[in-house]
């Protein structure tokens, strides 16, 4: 009858699962397991007893953990899962691919096993298919199973425009439809500062560089990193999205979601606008769109099918 | 006239200068230039925008930049050192601080042409001989150059303490003295959970232990790590000095400060409690010591001696 | 040289003045100097007093102090004017105008007395009128002396419209021109749940509802409380504002301006979408508008040039 | 399964409940109902609305409602008692312990038909007594009924001492035991700035003046105030205890408990250092007591006796 603590797994220990376990840990949102494979259990274990070391001074409580073993995660009320690998050059994106929908499995597994009723977050890329993969796997419904793109691209648009116009990102909001990156489908009709369509405060052309930078916005940061890619602006997405559920907040956030009919899609996971709750996916907001963007988000769904073959 | 975003420069863009370049940006305390060398400017130019990126989602108005152009670095209020080398295999501790100097050196006569009006912030091991480094290269005066050791020795102190009693940490303080590390002289007797002195809910040797594993704290994360040191514990511990500088908060916190006769040492730097507020270091408080502490403090003060003497 | 913190004095130890000055200390934005007449002293010193009493618990550092004496306010950088009396039964408009104009000018000459470059903001009724004559009275320029209205009115708005769709507050937005309540002009078209027009969330005449909801939302509380008005809702608004200037955060917020020839209007103060950074008022964002909402704000802009009549 | 928003009712709608509701709902710590009689069910309501206007502003997503049926407090997690009258001239204190006694008793029937499981914080005076009727009312096993004095008079303590010695109020510690207000037991020895003791940064009649200004905290707030007595701090208090239960923190605080042989006394509510965490009351600390201490404690244990003995 007490009153217990929430708690969140982070699979994968890497830069981002790092970074998120440490901004939850911040916010107080719930006790944090850090997992990753065996071998690196002790790096792991050392990140988390550093970002716990830090609690007296930043203010928190919150009991942040390292393991490889899964146990350690029982009865987690969500999982996010940044596992997997990154591409690596003359890799091609069929070995990516087959890669981390494998890591999936297993992660999955061992995540099902221990946490028959949390929600799953996905990062990992190409995090549609990631997604569809865990889905498969979890044997979960629909709702306890969704992936990140859209709160980030749009946090990167968002910091793009707010440069541009000169005001605070608090006031710039974006809006994103369909796949990752490339296959991103910005409703620029939908963006705004202060609620004004960006439209109107920008050229056409400036707001397409704009939208285009998005697009390759993590490209941006892995070509400047030489070694690596982003993980500030990737954690702090994800943690918005466990934050929503965590405290029910009812956000409108986009999110990858399993289609079954919406937007004309069916059976595929893509990103649309949700509203995200205590339930995980609460609800898909299905729009009118224009033609255009019809068309887009068919080729972002298309893209995303592509990829679903490669995984049975 | 106008009101204006204080302005904090980070120097040394690696996994601490980093992390506390996104601590400060995310408390919106100032916007922040983290910088590093010329070979290391695309890497820092890009960790700078990820956490750019990550501000719309976290809720943050802080402008952070990477560069490796002290020009860039003009007019801060407080600039913060994380530059330097860590000791490698096989090098002689003699090399380490000759290293470093020599890079305080170089990083002070930029910050100081900059930034004439700033205070500093030294974490560059081994501290408190690189704070006097730097004091000396800058010619400012003792209030506006100090180091970092105590706060994050407290903070793992208190981490520790915490897990031990199983209460939060934030109720439970620790007291330090002296040097870093191996060289600490915590002061168990000022130390508290819940007001309580510790000496009275734990056993002696229980204590002993972890006053040992504070010691060696810094190590532990390293053995852990496999592979570099711990970032997250040290920029908390540089932001939360920062913070009492900036908003003047007076805050009684541990520093590496100059010694003029205080705690009858005469041209030191050594970890001391103080109060940090607008003018950084506002005051030394002195205390009574038993024997047995001063023996300590001094031996912490000889071995600050023996590393100062390499300096010139 | 030190850094001193910020200094925000607030007139008028209501309620909403001195919930202003609490939610001002709690985020730890500025030192607060609360100021009423010489007979409310003692309780305008006993609830600055309380206040401080809770900065330990609530862990935040700001001098809150009551007075009576306007030398106290010396060297604000900001001053919120929340003085000024409410309509009685039986009252007179012109008759509140007056008697508040009045108020005004006495409480204008003493701040520009102690605080000549400071930013002022005012929130007596009738808003838009006062904050002309606060203006007249100053002698400052337009970009230091503001109005609120229209962040409260937006709050209330988001506020209904975030339970009639179940979703967060965080991702509705609202849009006012003009003067406040029944002046006020809702732009429906530029207001959103995560981005999505609400004239496609819901009906037209559920929407109408409530926009006729917000206009009263003053008048609800009123009926509501029985003796006295809101406070909680308009002291969160005027801690934005506050917040915006004095972290020099270039939102975009609603702000009553001065126009002179904005929106083809000259001479007057009146609700416009504008940026508020370390400058104050640093630009009026001006907007295409319909025939209707056009000639919905020259209604407004009429009310309050019938009010500034009375001011002479 | 769905993870639900916990839930907090707080009795009582005047300033002090109303504050903690706000409070509550800004750390989006939990939904809040505010409850009062029905005479005051609009301004109730009122207040709750006024608050829930202020969440778009403030940025937080809490249901904050205003009623007097206690059905609207179903299943509440914590239940924190305001409600109860204030001494008034010419009442003697056996009347207002009758009255508030009376109180005590409705509001627990209510509270405990709706909420079975929920723990319940008092605030109302004398609140040690009006504790143990609570508990007496409720049938509840005692660490689910607490009381709150110490964390206000402890909180008022650190703010004179921080003024006094100039430092910041997050440095500064006190302790306290036994009853509130001229009951208190200050423990002085366990009292600090940096971890320092009191007694050596400052004279002992200095402190004494200290110790007897928080003793006679409440007055001198009902003294400035001419009308009503403190809430800020108050409120402050009771969040402090009831975040400590709902994150399960774990805190080390000073709380009214109900004693079975602790420091020697038998079926009494005393103010003694404690463990809040998710059971409520966790642990009782027992402390050494000097032979004077201790007297000082029987005296207050003894003037609580005296008050429970008008309860029968």
């Amino acid at each position: 009858m007490a009153i217990k603590r929430k708690k969140v797994s982070v699979i994968g220990g890497g830069f981002t699962g790092a970074t998120t376990a440490f901004l939850l840990g911040q916010k107080e949102l719930a006790d944090v397991v850090l997992v990753d494979i065996p071998q690196m259990e002790n790096p792991t274990k050392g990140k988390a007893l550093d970002m716990l070391e830090a609690s007296p001074v930043q203010g928190f409580d919150a009991n942040i953990t390292g393991t490889s073993n899964y146990e350690d995660t029982a009865n987690s009320d969500i999982v996010v899962i940044t596992a997997g690998i990154a591409r690596k050059p003359g890799m091609s994106r069929d070995d990516l691919v087959a890669t981390n929908a494998g890591i999936m499995k297993n992660v999955t597994r061992e995540v099902v096993k221990y946490s028959p009723d949390c929600i799953i977050i996905v990062l990992t890329n190409p995090v549609d298919a990631m997604t569809y993969s865990v889905y498969k796997e979890s044997g979960f419904p629909k709702n306890r199973v969704i992936g990140q793109s859209g709160v980030l691209d749009t946090a990167r648009f968002r910091t793009f425009i707010a440069q541009e116009l000169n005001v605070s990102v608090k006031d710039v909001t974006g809006f994103v439809l369909g796949g990752h990156g490339d296959d991103m489908v910005p409703l620029v009709r939908y963006s705004y500062a202060g609620g004004i369509p960006l439209e109107t405060l920008m050229s056409r052309s400036r707001l397409e560089e704009i939208v285009e930078r998005t697009r390759k916005g993590g490209g941006e940061i892995v070509n400047l990193l030489g070694n690596g890619s982003a993980y500030y602006a990737p954690a702090a997405s994800l943690v918005e999205m466990v934050e929503a559920i965590l405290k029910d907040q009812r956000r409108v956030l986009p999110t990858i979601a399993y289609l079954e009919g919406e937007y004309s899609f069916e059976g595929i996971y893509l990103g649309v606008p949700t509203i995200l709750g205590g339930n995980g996916l609460e609800k898909i907001i299905e729009l009118d769109l224009t033609e255009e963007e019809m068309a887009a988000l068919t080729k972002s769904a298309n893209s995303v099918k592509s990829v679903m073959k490669l995984l049975s």
